[in-house]
């Protein structure tokens, strides 16, 4: 079994932000050599996801829309408290709705890897959705599988 | 390692439809050989997911009451304002709720395989939620370990 | 390639309740011995979930408020017609809202393994969403990859 492993830094550029990063992984996958198999993306924050839609936009603002209606920034958090907090960070953010959004989308994406390509349909994208930016932000992307 | 891949097609019946694709899957699995690794199921679609849970009619009378409740089709969304998009098909349907839908659920699952089985709980079925149809979806199912 | 699958059970002690098994998913990947690869870990439930997220005591209190706020369990389901259903169990539960917020986290989640070690970042823990507790639930876990 071949197996290739590759950060990726990525730099959001909005409060709430998404981003298309499928060439990025389509570059670690041709570096990997394989050709069946799978990749797996992962987002190593807890206010930040992935998710695989369509790169649209108008479709952008709309998901920004909905998620911030879902979960206001505005709304009344505990997390948010930080004066009852323990062992936080001087610039610790009041970012309670972005780890709900976070955890709605998911921090995880796997892609089918098949004659060595990623199995994406027509109007399918690999997207970052960034919900406390703008950040530095770093993606792990590995790939398992045979040449 | 072995590596196994097949799409398969499914007609969606209705505009918002839950149904239960576990046999095919399972279909797929024994062809494959594997008996220890792990299925990969992807919808190649922006407007329909797949889920892990439970095969039961009410229950999915309720998965479509719920979701569109909180992404209402009735809503208002940028990316349904089909004049102001540029390169659209002429039967571009307007479907941002059901992009934000698929979203929230996801378009993958993944399932364990133990034993030469699919690694289910009694109550879990794979669901396939069609968002925008009736249409003809293409799920990508990728078997991956050992005999 | 190398494989490892355990079964981890788990003692809920709310009836929602957040609790991390961050630790226990780290013991199965030592037993594995694998140094690059993945763990997936699978729910066998339908009325639990897996989410990657922080582990912060208030934050896990604004998941369970944002969750039964958007899925209440005071909500009209039809799941919960008990008398309209065919072959349930004596101590079925109400919990058709415990589905809805299972589906919306997802069931399983994915860990890429590099260097011997879970790929997390410094505020990522794997967490376990009870939402229809106490309950004694299991987790399937399979390591797969090479030494």
């Amino acid at each position: 079994m071949l197996h290739f492993y590759q950060e990726l830094n990525v730099s959001t550029g909005g409060q709430f932000e998404v981003s298309d990063v499928t060439e990025n992984i389509r570059a670690v996958l041709r570096e990997s050599s394989v050709s069946e198999g799978m990749v797996t993306i992962t987002s190593l924050h807890t206010t930040c996801a992935l998710s695989v839609n369509e790169n649209e936009e108008r479709l952008f603002e709309d998901i920004r829309d909905f998620f911030l209606t879902i979960a206001s920034p505005q709304g009344s958090y505990k997390h948010n408290d930080l004066h009852l907090r323990v062992n936080i960070p001087p610039d610790e953010p009041e970012n309670a709705h972005s780890h709900l959004i976070a955890m709605m989308l998911g921090n995880s994406e796997i892609v089918t890897v098949h004659n060595g390509g990623l199995v994406l349909g027509r109007y399918q994208s690999i997207l970052l959705l960034e919900m406390d930016g703008p950040r530095e932000r770093t993606l792990a992307v590995q790939v398992l599988g045979v040449n």
